[in-house]
Protein backbone atom coordinates (compact mmCIF):
# COMPACT_ATOMS: atom_id res chain seq x y z
CA UNK A 1 0.00 0.00 0.00
CA UNK A 2 1.36 3.27 -0.81
CA UNK A 3 0.71 6.41 1.27
CA UNK A 4 1.40 9.84 -0.52
CA UNK A 5 0.88 13.54 -0.38
CA UNK A 6 -0.82 14.96 -3.56
CA UNK A 7 -2.17 18.98 -4.59
CA UNK A 8 -5.91 19.51 -4.60
CA UNK A 9 -5.98 19.58 -8.47
CA UNK A 10 -4.56 15.83 -8.62
CA UNK A 11 -7.84 14.64 -7.15
CA UNK A 12 -10.62 16.92 -9.24
CA UNK A 13 -13.92 15.18 -10.58
CA UNK A 14 -13.19 12.07 -7.69
CA UNK A 15 -10.26 11.06 -9.90
CA UNK A 16 -6.61 10.50 -8.98
CA UNK A 17 -4.59 11.53 -11.48
CA UNK A 18 -0.93 12.05 -11.61
CA UNK A 19 1.80 12.96 -13.92
CA UNK A 20 5.19 14.86 -13.54
CA UNK A 21 7.65 14.12 -10.92
CA UNK A 22 4.79 12.86 -8.51
CA UNK A 23 3.54 10.30 -11.23
CA UNK A 24 7.18 9.17 -12.01
CA UNK A 25 7.59 8.63 -8.22
CA UNK A 26 4.22 6.13 -7.82
CA UNK A 27 5.15 4.77 -11.63
CA UNK A 28 9.24 4.11 -11.70
CA UNK A 29 10.21 3.85 -7.72
CA UNK A 30 7.16 2.64 -6.14
CA UNK A 31 6.26 0.60 -9.26
CA UNK A 32 2.07 0.55 -8.33
CA UNK A 33 -0.19 -1.43 -10.86
CA UNK A 34 -3.49 -1.11 -11.59
CA UNK A 35 -5.86 -2.68 -9.15
CA UNK A 36 -2.77 -1.92 -6.18
CA UNK A 37 -4.74 0.71 -3.42
CA UNK A 38 -3.08 2.97 -1.71
CA UNK A 39 -3.77 6.55 0.26
CA UNK A 40 -3.30 10.12 -1.39
CA UNK A 41 -3.25 13.01 1.37
CA UNK A 42 -4.75 16.22 0.55
CA UNK A 43 -5.55 19.39 2.87
CA UNK A 44 -5.32 16.76 5.43
CA UNK A 45 -7.77 14.54 4.49
CA UNK A 46 -6.83 10.82 3.59
CA UNK A 47 -8.22 9.74 -0.06
CA UNK A 48 -8.08 6.00 -0.50
CA UNK A 49 -7.86 5.31 -4.54
CA UNK A 50 -7.38 2.44 -6.59
CA UNK A 51 -5.07 2.54 -8.98
CA UNK A 52 -7.16 1.91 -12.51
CA UNK A 53 -3.90 2.58 -15.02
CA UNK A 54 -0.38 3.23 -15.08
CA UNK A 55 0.65 5.04 -18.77
CA UNK A 56 4.67 5.94 -18.56
CA UNK A 57 4.62 8.66 -15.90
CA UNK A 58 0.96 8.86 -16.00
CA UNK A 59 -1.00 7.33 -12.83
CA UNK A 60 -4.75 7.06 -12.79
CA UNK A 61 -7.23 5.85 -9.70
CA UNK A 62 -10.58 5.54 -8.56
CA UNK A 63 -11.69 7.31 -5.12
CA UNK A 64 -13.22 4.28 -2.65
CA UNK A 65 -13.40 6.57 0.43
CA UNK A 66 -12.48 9.82 2.02
CA UNK A 67 -11.18 10.17 5.79
CA UNK A 68 -9.64 12.43 8.11
CA UNK A 69 -5.86 11.39 8.13
CA UNK A 70 -5.04 10.31 11.73
CA UNK A 71 -1.50 11.03 11.46
CA UNK A 72 -1.15 15.03 13.04
CA UNK A 73 -0.97 15.19 16.67
CA UNK A 74 -3.60 17.68 18.15
CA UNK A 75 -1.68 20.35 18.76
CA UNK A 76 1.65 22.08 17.07
CA UNK A 77 5.07 20.20 17.97
CA UNK A 78 7.72 22.73 16.70
CA UNK A 79 11.43 22.16 17.04
CA UNK A 80 13.33 25.09 17.37
CA UNK A 81 17.27 22.60 16.08
CA UNK A 82 20.40 24.16 16.43
CA UNK A 83 22.09 23.30 13.27
CA UNK A 84 24.52 20.33 13.19
CA UNK A 85 26.04 18.05 10.93
CA UNK A 86 24.74 17.70 7.70
CA UNK A 87 23.64 13.51 8.21
CA UNK A 88 22.60 14.66 12.42
CA UNK A 89 20.21 17.24 11.13
CA UNK A 90 18.49 14.92 8.72
CA UNK A 91 18.46 12.24 10.68
CA UNK A 92 16.33 14.80 12.86
CA UNK A 93 14.15 15.38 10.10
CA UNK A 94 13.80 12.08 9.55
CA UNK A 95 12.99 10.69 13.00
CA UNK A 96 11.55 13.80 14.36
CA UNK A 97 8.34 13.71 11.33
CA UNK A 98 7.84 9.90 12.79
CA UNK A 99 7.17 11.16 16.12
CA UNK A 100 4.83 13.55 15.10
CA UNK A 101 7.10 16.95 14.83
CA UNK A 102 4.51 19.74 12.86
CA UNK A 103 7.89 22.14 11.80
CA UNK A 104 11.45 22.42 11.60
CA UNK A 105 13.13 26.08 12.68
CA UNK A 106 17.17 25.41 11.96
CA UNK A 107 18.55 27.73 14.28
CA UNK A 108 22.07 29.38 13.99
CA UNK A 109 23.89 28.93 17.49
CA UNK A 110 26.78 30.08 18.69
CA UNK A 111 28.21 26.80 19.50
CA UNK A 112 27.21 25.13 16.06
CA UNK A 113 29.57 23.60 13.97
CA UNK A 114 27.30 22.74 11.15
CA UNK A 115 26.65 25.23 9.31
CA UNK A 116 24.55 24.34 6.42
CA UNK A 117 22.30 27.15 4.98
CA UNK A 118 19.43 27.90 2.69
CA UNK A 119 20.69 25.61 -0.01
CA UNK A 120 20.21 22.68 2.16
CA UNK A 121 16.45 23.56 2.28
CA UNK A 122 15.44 21.51 -1.01
CA UNK A 123 16.99 18.46 0.78
CA UNK A 124 15.75 19.10 3.98
CA UNK A 125 12.14 19.27 2.08
CA UNK A 126 12.63 15.98 0.15
CA UNK A 127 13.75 14.64 3.59
CA UNK A 128 10.52 15.18 5.20
CA UNK A 129 8.08 14.34 2.37
CA UNK A 130 9.29 10.79 1.70
CA UNK A 131 9.74 10.52 5.96
CA UNK A 132 5.84 11.99 5.98
CA UNK A 133 4.66 9.22 3.39
CA UNK A 134 6.86 6.03 5.27
CA UNK A 135 5.00 7.37 8.40
CA UNK A 136 1.76 7.96 6.98
CA UNK A 137 1.43 11.32 8.62
CA UNK A 138 -1.62 13.71 7.49
CA UNK A 139 0.61 16.48 6.76
CA UNK A 140 4.33 17.45 5.44
CA UNK A 141 6.00 19.04 8.35
CA UNK A 142 7.25 22.20 7.33
CA UNK A 143 10.95 23.18 7.07
CA UNK A 144 12.32 26.92 6.87
CA UNK A 145 15.78 28.28 5.80
CA UNK A 146 18.12 28.76 9.16
CA UNK A 147 17.47 31.98 11.21
CA UNK A 148 19.14 33.04 14.38
CA UNK A 149 17.72 32.26 17.91
CA UNK A 150 16.06 35.66 18.18
CA UNK A 151 13.98 35.25 14.66
CA UNK A 152 13.22 31.23 15.72
CA UNK A 153 11.75 33.10 19.06
CA UNK A 154 9.55 35.65 17.18
CA UNK A 155 8.14 32.66 14.73
CA UNK A 156 7.51 30.52 17.60
CA UNK A 157 5.45 33.73 19.52
CA UNK A 158 2.30 32.77 21.39
CA UNK A 159 3.76 29.12 21.70
CA UNK A 160 4.56 27.25 25.40
CA UNK A 161 8.69 27.05 25.12
CA UNK A 162 10.57 24.21 25.74
CA UNK A 163 14.14 24.43 26.25
CA UNK A 164 15.75 21.04 26.79
CA UNK A 165 18.60 21.76 29.24
CA UNK A 166 20.73 18.67 30.96
CA UNK A 167 20.89 20.95 33.86
CA UNK A 168 17.84 21.75 34.53
CA UNK A 169 16.02 20.33 37.60
CA UNK A 170 12.24 20.07 36.34
CA UNK A 171 11.16 17.08 33.94
CA UNK A 172 9.61 16.78 30.80
CA UNK A 173 6.73 14.45 32.21
CA UNK A 174 3.02 14.41 31.60
CA UNK A 175 0.91 15.60 31.28
CA UNK A 176 2.08 17.34 28.09
CA UNK A 177 1.25 21.39 27.85
CA UNK A 178 -2.15 22.27 25.69
CA UNK A 179 -1.64 24.15 23.23
CA UNK A 180 1.00 24.91 20.60
CA UNK A 181 4.49 24.11 21.81
CA UNK A 182 7.82 24.72 20.72
CA UNK A 183 10.51 22.89 21.71
CA UNK A 184 14.41 24.36 21.74
CA UNK A 185 17.76 21.71 20.95
CA UNK A 186 20.80 23.15 21.14
CA UNK A 187 23.89 22.31 19.43
CA UNK A 188 25.92 19.42 20.75
CA UNK A 189 28.32 21.99 22.97
CA UNK A 190 25.15 23.41 24.09
CA UNK A 191 23.11 26.64 24.43
CA UNK A 192 25.42 29.66 25.67
CA UNK A 193 24.48 31.56 28.78
CA UNK A 194 23.37 34.64 26.22
CA UNK A 195 20.96 32.30 24.79
CA UNK A 196 19.31 30.67 27.36
CA UNK A 197 18.76 34.02 28.95
CA UNK A 198 17.22 34.69 25.59
CA UNK A 199 14.69 32.11 25.30
CA UNK A 200 13.86 33.00 29.10
CA UNK A 201 13.22 36.22 28.25
CA UNK A 202 11.07 35.35 25.51
CA UNK A 203 9.25 32.83 28.20
CA UNK A 204 11.08 29.63 27.62
CA UNK A 205 11.14 27.24 30.53
CA UNK A 206 14.14 24.52 30.86
CA UNK A 207 13.32 20.84 31.12
CA UNK A 208 15.49 17.93 31.78
CA UNK A 209 14.86 14.37 29.69
CA UNK A 210 16.51 13.00 32.96
CA UNK A 211 19.67 12.12 34.35
CA UNK A 212 21.32 10.76 30.85
CA UNK A 213 22.65 12.97 28.50
CA UNK A 214 21.40 12.73 24.86
CA UNK A 215 22.94 13.31 21.96
CA UNK A 216 22.02 16.58 19.82
CA UNK A 217 20.17 14.68 17.35
CA UNK A 218 18.71 12.40 19.39
CA UNK A 219 16.82 15.36 22.36
CA UNK A 220 14.33 16.92 20.05
CA UNK A 221 13.09 13.33 18.80
CA UNK A 222 12.58 11.93 22.09
CA UNK A 223 10.85 14.81 23.52
CA UNK A 224 8.34 15.13 21.07
CA UNK A 225 8.17 10.87 21.26
CA UNK A 226 6.75 11.65 25.37
CA UNK A 227 4.93 14.81 24.54
CA UNK A 228 2.78 13.49 21.27
CA UNK A 229 2.45 9.95 23.03
CA UNK B 1 35.18 16.15 31.86
CA UNK B 2 35.42 12.53 30.74
CA UNK B 3 33.25 9.04 31.74
CA UNK B 4 34.80 5.88 32.19
CA UNK B 5 33.73 2.63 33.29
CA UNK B 6 36.48 0.28 34.80
CA UNK B 7 37.28 -2.96 37.02
CA UNK B 8 37.07 -2.50 40.78
CA UNK B 9 40.69 -3.01 40.57
CA UNK B 10 41.23 -0.46 39.32
CA UNK B 11 40.04 1.84 41.54
CA UNK B 12 41.79 -0.28 44.68
CA UNK B 13 43.75 1.24 47.42
CA UNK B 14 41.70 4.84 46.96
CA UNK B 15 43.58 5.54 43.29
CA UNK B 16 42.49 5.06 39.77
CA UNK B 17 45.12 2.92 37.88
CA UNK B 18 44.78 2.12 34.26
CA UNK B 19 46.79 0.48 31.86
CA UNK B 20 45.74 -1.58 28.60
CA UNK B 21 43.01 -0.79 26.29
CA UNK B 22 41.18 1.44 28.84
CA UNK B 23 44.32 3.36 30.02
CA UNK B 24 45.19 3.84 26.49
CA UNK B 25 41.59 4.75 25.54
CA UNK B 26 41.87 7.54 28.02
CA UNK B 27 45.29 8.75 27.16
CA UNK B 28 45.49 8.62 23.14
CA UNK B 29 41.81 9.31 22.30
CA UNK B 30 40.63 11.11 25.26
CA UNK B 31 44.04 12.93 25.96
CA UNK B 32 43.14 13.52 29.19
CA UNK B 33 46.01 15.46 31.13
CA UNK B 34 47.51 15.72 34.58
CA UNK B 35 44.80 17.91 36.79
CA UNK B 36 41.94 17.09 34.45
CA UNK B 37 39.02 15.90 36.11
CA UNK B 38 36.30 12.91 35.30
CA UNK B 39 34.30 9.85 36.26
CA UNK B 40 35.15 6.35 36.40
CA UNK B 41 31.85 3.91 37.36
CA UNK B 42 32.29 0.96 39.07
CA UNK B 43 29.73 -1.25 40.23
CA UNK B 44 27.33 1.57 39.76
CA UNK B 45 29.17 3.90 41.54
CA UNK B 46 30.47 7.02 40.39
CA UNK B 47 34.05 7.95 41.48
CA UNK B 48 35.04 11.38 41.10
CA UNK B 49 38.93 11.54 40.35
CA UNK B 50 41.44 14.24 39.23
CA UNK B 51 44.10 12.57 36.61
CA UNK B 52 47.47 12.57 38.38
CA UNK B 53 50.10 11.54 35.86
CA UNK B 54 50.22 10.02 31.91
CA UNK B 55 52.76 7.89 31.54
CA UNK B 56 52.75 6.26 27.70
CA UNK B 57 49.00 4.05 28.51
CA UNK B 58 49.38 4.23 31.86
CA UNK B 59 47.19 6.93 33.84
CA UNK B 60 46.84 7.36 37.24
CA UNK B 61 44.23 9.02 39.51
CA UNK B 62 43.16 10.69 42.68
CA UNK B 63 39.91 9.97 44.41
CA UNK B 64 37.62 13.33 45.19
CA UNK B 65 34.25 11.68 46.21
CA UNK B 66 31.91 7.95 45.53
CA UNK B 67 28.36 8.99 44.90
CA UNK B 68 25.70 6.51 43.21
CA UNK B 69 25.89 6.24 39.46
CA UNK B 70 22.09 8.74 38.59
CA UNK B 71 22.00 7.26 35.13
CA UNK B 72 19.93 3.76 35.65
CA UNK B 73 16.23 3.75 35.07
CA UNK B 74 14.10 2.64 38.49
CA UNK B 75 13.70 -0.46 36.35
CA UNK B 76 14.89 -2.74 34.10
CA UNK B 77 14.27 -2.06 30.23
CA UNK B 78 15.55 -4.99 27.87
CA UNK B 79 14.46 -4.50 24.27
CA UNK B 80 14.23 -7.48 22.18
CA UNK B 81 14.91 -6.10 19.14
CA UNK B 82 14.25 -8.32 15.81
CA UNK B 83 17.71 -8.32 13.25
CA UNK B 84 18.38 -5.41 11.31
CA UNK B 85 20.39 -4.28 8.62
CA UNK B 86 23.89 -3.58 10.73
CA UNK B 87 23.71 0.55 10.34
CA UNK B 88 20.17 0.49 11.86
CA UNK B 89 20.99 -2.64 14.24
CA UNK B 90 23.86 0.01 15.67
CA UNK B 91 21.71 2.89 15.37
CA UNK B 92 19.44 1.53 18.23
CA UNK B 93 22.38 0.13 20.03
CA UNK B 94 23.50 3.73 20.47
CA UNK B 95 19.88 5.70 20.84
CA UNK B 96 18.95 3.19 22.98
CA UNK B 97 21.67 3.55 25.60
CA UNK B 98 20.47 7.42 25.76
CA UNK B 99 17.43 6.38 26.80
CA UNK B 100 18.09 4.22 29.19
CA UNK B 101 17.66 0.61 28.06
CA UNK B 102 19.80 -1.83 30.51
CA UNK B 103 19.49 -4.83 27.88
CA UNK B 104 19.27 -5.68 24.55
CA UNK B 105 18.21 -9.39 23.03
CA UNK B 106 18.92 -9.36 19.24
CA UNK B 107 16.26 -11.70 17.42
CA UNK B 108 15.75 -14.26 14.81
CA UNK B 109 12.08 -13.04 13.48
CA UNK B 110 10.60 -14.86 10.52
CA UNK B 111 10.96 -11.50 8.17
CA UNK B 112 14.52 -10.47 9.19
CA UNK B 113 16.86 -8.99 6.52
CA UNK B 114 19.93 -8.41 8.45
CA UNK B 115 20.99 -11.43 9.46
CA UNK B 116 23.90 -10.24 11.70
CA UNK B 117 24.69 -12.84 14.27
CA UNK B 118 27.36 -13.49 16.95
CA UNK B 119 30.50 -12.25 14.96
CA UNK B 120 28.98 -8.58 15.77
CA UNK B 121 28.63 -9.09 19.67
CA UNK B 122 32.37 -7.33 19.95
CA UNK B 123 31.34 -4.67 17.83
CA UNK B 124 28.01 -4.43 19.74
CA UNK B 125 29.94 -4.20 23.24
CA UNK B 126 32.01 -1.32 22.19
CA UNK B 127 28.91 0.53 20.43
CA UNK B 128 27.11 0.17 23.59
CA UNK B 129 30.36 0.83 25.86
CA UNK B 130 30.84 4.08 24.36
CA UNK B 131 26.86 5.10 24.10
CA UNK B 132 27.50 4.68 27.81
CA UNK B 133 30.41 6.77 28.63
CA UNK B 134 28.84 9.61 26.21
CA UNK B 135 25.60 9.24 28.22
CA UNK B 136 26.33 8.91 31.59
CA UNK B 137 25.13 5.90 32.20
CA UNK B 138 25.34 3.90 35.50
CA UNK B 139 26.09 0.36 33.78
CA UNK B 140 26.74 -0.51 29.94
CA UNK B 141 24.02 -2.08 28.87
CA UNK B 142 24.02 -5.46 28.21
CA UNK B 143 23.82 -7.54 25.19
CA UNK B 144 23.64 -11.09 23.63
CA UNK B 145 24.30 -12.89 20.38
CA UNK B 146 21.00 -13.70 18.29
CA UNK B 147 18.61 -15.53 19.28
CA UNK B 148 15.19 -17.36 18.63
CA UNK B 149 12.21 -15.76 19.74
CA UNK B 150 11.29 -18.18 21.84
CA UNK B 151 14.15 -18.75 23.62
CA UNK B 152 14.41 -14.73 23.85
CA UNK B 153 11.21 -14.94 25.49
CA UNK B 154 12.38 -17.56 28.13
CA UNK B 155 15.32 -15.07 28.97
CA UNK B 156 12.74 -12.03 29.85
CA UNK B 157 9.76 -14.54 32.05
CA UNK B 158 8.87 -12.07 34.90
CA UNK B 159 8.99 -8.79 32.62
CA UNK B 160 5.73 -7.11 31.41
CA UNK B 161 6.12 -7.66 27.85
CA UNK B 162 5.29 -4.76 25.73
CA UNK B 163 4.68 -5.63 21.93
CA UNK B 164 5.01 -3.21 19.64
CA UNK B 165 2.36 -3.28 17.54
CA UNK B 166 0.73 -0.41 14.90
CA UNK B 167 -2.26 -2.09 14.32
CA UNK B 168 -2.83 -2.56 18.25
CA UNK B 169 -5.52 -0.42 20.11
CA UNK B 170 -4.07 0.47 23.61
CA UNK B 171 -1.59 3.51 23.78
CA UNK B 172 1.51 2.77 25.21
CA UNK B 173 0.99 5.80 28.30
CA UNK B 174 1.32 6.56 31.68
CA UNK B 175 2.08 5.49 33.98
CA UNK B 176 4.72 3.68 33.02
CA UNK B 177 3.81 -0.44 34.96
CA UNK B 178 6.23 -1.08 37.30
CA UNK B 179 8.92 -3.37 37.81
CA UNK B 180 10.72 -5.01 35.14
CA UNK B 181 9.63 -4.47 30.81
CA UNK B 182 10.65 -5.73 28.11
CA UNK B 183 9.87 -4.27 24.86
CA UNK B 184 9.78 -6.25 21.54
CA UNK B 185 10.04 -4.70 17.85
CA UNK B 186 9.77 -6.84 15.16
CA UNK B 187 11.89 -5.74 11.85
CA UNK B 188 10.48 -3.44 9.30
CA UNK B 189 8.34 -5.92 7.61
CA UNK B 190 6.72 -6.82 11.47
CA UNK B 191 6.30 -9.64 13.42
CA UNK B 192 4.13 -12.91 11.62
CA UNK B 193 1.03 -13.75 13.25
CA UNK B 194 2.50 -16.67 15.03
CA UNK B 195 5.60 -14.71 16.24
CA UNK B 196 2.49 -12.38 17.80
CA UNK B 197 0.63 -15.82 19.42
CA UNK B 198 4.03 -17.06 20.43
CA UNK B 199 4.59 -13.36 22.48
CA UNK B 200 1.14 -13.07 23.67
CA UNK B 201 1.45 -16.83 25.16
CA UNK B 202 4.37 -15.79 26.99
CA UNK B 203 1.64 -13.00 28.20
CA UNK B 204 3.17 -10.11 25.92
CA UNK B 205 0.63 -7.37 25.28
CA UNK B 206 0.66 -5.25 22.37
CA UNK B 207 0.36 -1.58 22.29
CA UNK B 208 0.45 0.97 19.44
CA UNK B 209 3.13 4.10 19.78
CA UNK B 210 -0.09 6.27 17.75
CA UNK B 211 -1.80 6.71 14.31
CA UNK B 212 2.08 7.02 12.89
CA UNK B 213 4.34 3.95 11.63
CA UNK B 214 7.82 4.28 13.12
CA UNK B 215 10.65 2.82 11.91
CA UNK B 216 12.17 -0.25 13.47
CA UNK B 217 15.00 1.26 14.30
CA UNK B 218 13.14 4.20 16.15
CA UNK B 219 10.17 2.63 17.27
CA UNK B 220 12.23 0.71 20.87
CA UNK B 221 13.89 3.85 21.28
CA UNK B 222 10.81 6.10 21.04
CA UNK B 223 9.02 3.59 23.40
CA UNK B 224 11.81 3.22 26.04
CA UNK B 225 12.10 7.18 26.20
CA UNK B 226 8.56 7.11 27.53
CA UNK B 227 8.57 4.42 29.49
CA UNK B 228 11.88 5.69 31.32
CA UNK B 229 10.95 9.41 31.86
Amino acid sequence: MFWIFVAPEQLAGGELSLDGARGRHLARVLRVKPGERGVAVSQGLAHHVTVTAVDGDRVSGRLDEVVPARGEPSHPITLLQALLPHADFDAVLEAGTQVGITGFIPVRAARCVGRGGAERLGRWRAVLESAAEQSHRGAIPAVAAPVDLEEALATVAGARILVLDPTAAQPLGHPAPAGAVAIAVGPEGGWTPAELDLMRQAGGVSFTLGPRILRARLAGVAAAAILSQ
